[in-house]
């Protein structure tokens, strides 16, 4: 049987959405479970929608909540959906924080309410991480996985990759 | 640096399209290529399609070329792309067959040319367990992971599940 | 104030689905009102459902309704949704048989569950030469309206053409 | 024979796409000759790009280049793809300035890259209308027809309406 994973759910371009009237994009609610269900995904799971944020503006205290949920919840498995621009400063603040536990961190480049996100990509590769890589903090994007202490996004081309 | 993986194209839902002068399903190229780059994926992946066939039209010799490539080709770690309604009988035809290497069938129960596909959540799966799992081989769908020898599909439901 | 018009939805392309149990396309409820909604659609619509068919298996009785449904809806404007391969068939059975009345056909050559169908685009110029064309039948495809006792679609091509 | 239609593209939310790496809206190419492909289109268009502008970008000379277009153009229908949010100004603009000819404005609510567009619905509507209706000036959204002096967008809904 497959393990519980807790995944808290943060914002970022994942769930953004286009607001027609003003031709914004904005936060409504998660695209986590319609994803899940397209994904056919039947993993036991714990949806937990902890902010609607862009990841630019997550706070000192956003940060610490995220942080303080990880080490709280029940489940030994975390999977946190983020924005990429500040990715590798959550995984950072979580190293360490929650011994025994694996977390993964994935979100996406592209809306998932766009045709062409890659979104429903990175949730399949972060869930499956998040169920066999060992206790640690861990950035799932571009098919890959990142210690979480070493990662950086490169804002030029939108790339993740491992600091030496 | 992330390991060579390699990707056997089978066919299967994955790659079907539609035929708009005949109104039929049908094979043309792979999608594969098309996915990974929505994926944003980089890993060092050699994609070599071996067929384009329904999984139920597929012969015992079309089993054992996938056997024959999984243990002949250089790399340690092996994704196949197949149809879902024989994947079980080719993990079980690929069991012990190429000792030392990981080996993950995946596939679609929608075709991922149509809107609603679950391909792309079931291939960043399967290509994140090819990188982790130890020797052996496995099914991965509906985001779990199956070993390849005690696995098969409801046919009622779709669902993928573990025997015991 | 736009006139009233009666939308008869018989089936085609248009409404297909695919069933990922058998792998086959089958019809289930129609997707019109939700084709309706995404083109924000604000005309005076009555949907009517008459069949789910495709036009290949449409039998003499079938396009005797669709003839009978015409002359008797109180609206002076029709529009049917129709696969493509009879449509001329039906618009030709139609021929004088409302007069008074414009009757536009039209359908789709990729299904509107399919991300890429020509579905929505159809269906917004099938609407509106609806409102604007004199009375008669016409069918409506490749962006342009035909006179339904003078066309074909090409089969080799799926292009619909007028006969000279 | 189908009338040739010049079409002038002027950019608006049809043509908005996401830029990945800043996380904002912004123009690149226009998506109408894909629009056209997958409408499978037969007409004789000649399509134009004017500019790529946000109607609330679009500044007096940008609406007199439209004018001076409409007018100078061969054709005596055209087509011009528009931002929504001030559509009907230009559509005033319009009114009077080329004698004789059909002139239709349209655009989108959402942009044609996302999956839920309306994009490709008022494309099909106003390529129809401009091939029927008699010389004048009009708008096409939410599948009806204004006339271009007396159309206005209600910014709560976002639906146009006809001014009395």
């Amino acid at each position: 049987m497959s393990q519980p994973i807790r995944v808290l759910v943060t914002g970022g371009t994942f769930d953004k959405e286009y607001d027609e009237l003003s031709g914004r994009l904005f936060f409504r609610d998660t695209h986590l479970p319609e994803m899940l269900r397209r994904g056919r995904c039947r993993l036991d799971l714990a949806v937990e929608p902890l902010m609607m944020k862009d990841s630019l503006d997550m706070s000192e205290a956003d940060r610490r909540a995220v942080v303080e949920r990880c080490r709280g919840c029940p489940e030994a498995r975390v999977l946190i959906t983020h924005g990429t621009d500040t990715m590798a400063d959550t995984a950072r603040a979580l190293h360490g924080a929650a011994p025994g536990k694996t977390i993964v961190l994935t979100g996406a480049m592209i809306p998932y309410a766009f045709g062409s996100s890659d979104g429903l990509f990175n949730l399949g590769s972060a869930l499956s991480f998040a169920q066999v890589l060992p206790p640690g903090v861990y950035v799932a994007m571009n098919g890959r996985f990142f210690p979480g202490d070493r990662v950086r996004k490169d804002r030029s081309t939108g790339i993740f990759e491992e600091l030496s």
